[in-house]
């Protein structure tokens, strides 16, 4: 049950933007930003960033619905979500994708400066500056995210399909769209 | 020095907003709509709630920017963020902020729900869902812009009087109009 009280029975982040638009404008507003926004990084790619960082965080409506957003939009589809899941190392990624998902791992442990080994990791997987502000800002975003839903202590979804419908709708319309 | 190349040397967050105002503008809203737009809380005690966060962090940037920021709009002044700092348990706030800076401590620490414990004891000293939807969010998304700066490596300012400023710029003009 919730921590406060919201007025409609909608799971995870969707009651509490139900219930505070004023909040659920720039938190969508960011979101469409660095998932859908311009970048190196491919929407699938940075959905499978998002969904990475809240499994580590252990928020299931988040790893759930970035793991069904990044399914729904990589090539491999939902395989490659439940690899990179169940082991970074071996999950068939690019050298690129394994050494941007290391850097968000170590964003989402502290707040402190990424080591210097990952960053070199990176740039030798062909990371540019751009991929590494971008993979940063959506593992620091999805620490925010993930407090917010576990945090207050909102509900799981319940019916089937859920997490498949939101990942559609999510390709189809985005953040801003789904309030 | 910053992981990435950034054409200022601007330091903490306002060298990456520089650089990035296509980000810079969704996370300023959320700044602007967090920490100075409607709440139960003044202004003066949502910077109070980030500025802790982010010395629990260890973010030093924001920890001084926020921290100058409450002492610029509190009653107290500096006195009361450096009493905070050193000790939560003796500083001279009401009872609703002690319990709210607990609660935004918890946040800090994971993504987990809020104890019971804490909550009972915020609602104990008049804390509405309000206070709690405000203070669980504030604290999430400092953990946001701590490893966005941090993570990336940011500068510190070396100009004497950067932070004091800052807190009256910020007083005066929030956030969108910083960049």
């Amino acid at each position: 049950m919730p921590h406060i009280h919201l007025d409609s029975d909608l799971p995870g982040i969707r009651g509490l933007m139900t219930d505070r638009p004023d909040t659920a404008a720039p938190l969508n507003a960011l979101a469409d930003l660095i998932l859908r926004g311009p970048s190196p990084l491919t929407r699938g790619e940075r959905e499978l960033i998002a969904g990475y960082v809240s499994e580590r965080n252990a928020t299931r409506f988040c790893a759930d619905t970035h793991g069904a957003a990044a399914a729904a939009q990589l090539d491999g589809g939902a395989a490659v979500v439940e690899a990179v899941r169940h082991d970074l190392d071996t999950a068939p990624i690019t050298s690129l994708m394994r050494a941007l998902l290391r850097i968000a791992a170590e964003v989402q442990q502290q707040a402190a400066p990424v080591s210097d080994e990952a960053v070199a990791a990176a740039r030798a997987a062909g990371a540019t500056d751009t991929h590494l502000h971008d993979t940063v800002l959506i593992a620091a975003a999805f620490c925010m995210y993930n407090r917010y839903v576990s945090g207050l202590a909102t509900t799981l979804p319940t019916e089937p399909g859920y997490y498949e419908e939101a990942g559609r709708r999510i390709t189809a319309h985005g953040y801003a769209a789904a309030v």
